[in-house]
């Protein structure tokens, strides 16, 4: 089974595909897909499904998940995120892949043992359960740790 | 000039297609795009860029516009908003469009004069735009409204 992690974000959106069999789960490949702060809004959505679909058509992976997106207390980082994902997940849908969603937390959980875990935690961690892992980043590491937690959580799908 | 309107939903998308030289407009093609609400989110997104990928190769707008978005009371509602309208827009960004952003007060007034319109007068006036012109919906009918605004607001892009 490969699973995609994504870390959708307007400014640098975070990929992450590992392989899993039963428990055991192993490194593929992740990477960033920065957008050009200056360039208009539908410009940067567009580099982002583009950048998308094309990880998608080079791992094929099976399935992919994210975390749970919410409206936090700046409204407009909101939706900034909010088009990035809508770009981010139209490109998974168009490769008929199903995006399962996770609670922060619960990805957390799910890759340190805690749901407070920091993201240094989460990236100390990344080290030991893919090891020899190059990581782009810590976007592409989010990414990593969702893919890793609907590996847990979502094993029959 | 081509200017393609848009009025995203995750629901339902409607677009509007006008031909504008100095002050008159006319009519070109108009649309809705309903998605299933069954189906899973990214591929109710999928659906919403494909359509409109198609509505641009079809009719290759110079430009776009859609009202401007912000954060409404239900926060679920905004973040399905948002992402529909993430979709919709890497599709404009993609066929190389710009999409101008107009706030609703400023469609409204620039449609039927004033910033307080209802939809029963947007549609009026519509017909009295645009002539003869057959209006799949309320979705559509909107997004032709901002076609026109973006006409008087933003002639010189």
């Amino acid at each position: 089974m490969i699973i995609l992690g994504l870390d959708p974000s307007l400014s640098c959106t975070g990929w992450g595909v590992i392989r899993a069999e039963g428990s055991r789960i192993a490194h593929v490949a992740n990477g960033q897909v920065p957008t050009d702060p200056k360039a208009p809004m539908a410009e940067r959505l567009a580099m982002l499904h583009e950048a998308l679909a094309e990880v998608i058509a080079t791992h094929r992976p099976d399935r992919a998940a994210a975390e749970e997106i919410f409206v936090n207390k700046n409204p407009q980082s909101t939706l900034k995120l909010a088009q990035a994902r809508g770009a981010v997940l139209a490109a998974c849908g168009g490769a008929g892949l199903v995006v399962n969603e996770h609670a922060a937390r619960l990805v957390k959980k799910s890759v340190v043992g805690t749901g407070g875990a920091d993201k240094t935690q989460i990236q100390a961690m990344l080290k030991i359960l893919l090891p020899g892992a190059m990581i782009a980043g810590a976007d592409a590491a989010d990414a990593l740790a969702v893919a890793i937690a609907d590996a847990h959580l979502a094993p029959k799908r």
